[in-house]
């Protein structure tokens, strides 16, 4: 947990808000992704030392629109890079908290994750995510 | 825009959310500061790339009181770094950006900030940051 890997950020619409952090960020995304198991599209910008990611939701049921129903467009979640996703989930399940997922899963950028249920982190909505290393 | 300085989260009770985020990020905050200007108590947090900052309201009108009161504990805002805050105002105006705060003020961890209004910037709560220089 020692990295902030990038900070997710819900919009409506991807191709509007990637214009929006272009001039926000000075920079524009490197990267478009569907992710089919997230029901979600979505963008990354880099930072000098971590990256935004912008999720549109692609079906009207997924964590991203009824978040956006419940709260409107705004911060998501924030994403930690660890080097082994399953000793942090223990680690972290040892001091208390709660995860929707207890097994880590595929997510975007080539990389393990799982989220902590932000009922047991003040509210927030922490992933956690590990690199998945290439097959030679 | 290029580096994100801190993320800021907005928590009910100080004491006990240092300690929450200890666990979280398994190191302990270094640095306990009061912002009279904007009524919050705030720690802060290193990571391996930036900073988490958690604030606590000290008065019942103030911005954090509000955010919490409408919405619960959770992410608040995220503060990028930048060099020139009065160069970066004028720019994101001419971009279309609305501000908070039309000039920079006096933050926590001694830097000049501004706030972008969420409205015009995807529901984020957008900080500018820059570091005073210290006075020889």
């Amino acid at each position: 947990m020692k990295k902030i890997d990038h900070i997710g950020i819900a919009v409506t619409d991807l191709k509007t808000s990637n214009i929006l952090f272009e001039k926000l960020l000075g920079t524009q995304h490197y990267k478009i992704e569907e992710v089919v198991s997230e029901d979600v599209l979505v963008s990354f910008f880099k930072t000098e030392n971590s990256k935004i990611e912008l999720l549109q939701s692609t079906d009207e049921n997924s964590a991203i629109a009824q978040f956006i129903n419940k709260r409107g467009e705004g911060m998501h979640h924030i994403a930690f890079q660890v080097a082994d996703i399953t000793f942090e989930i223990e680690r972290l399940k040892k001091e208390g908290f709660k995860f929707v997922d207890d097994q880590p899963k595929k997510g975007a950028d080539n990389k393990l994750v799982a989220f902590l249920h932000p009922k047991s982190s003040n509210g927030v909505l922490v992933e956690l995510c590990q690199d998945i290393e290439k097959e030679d």
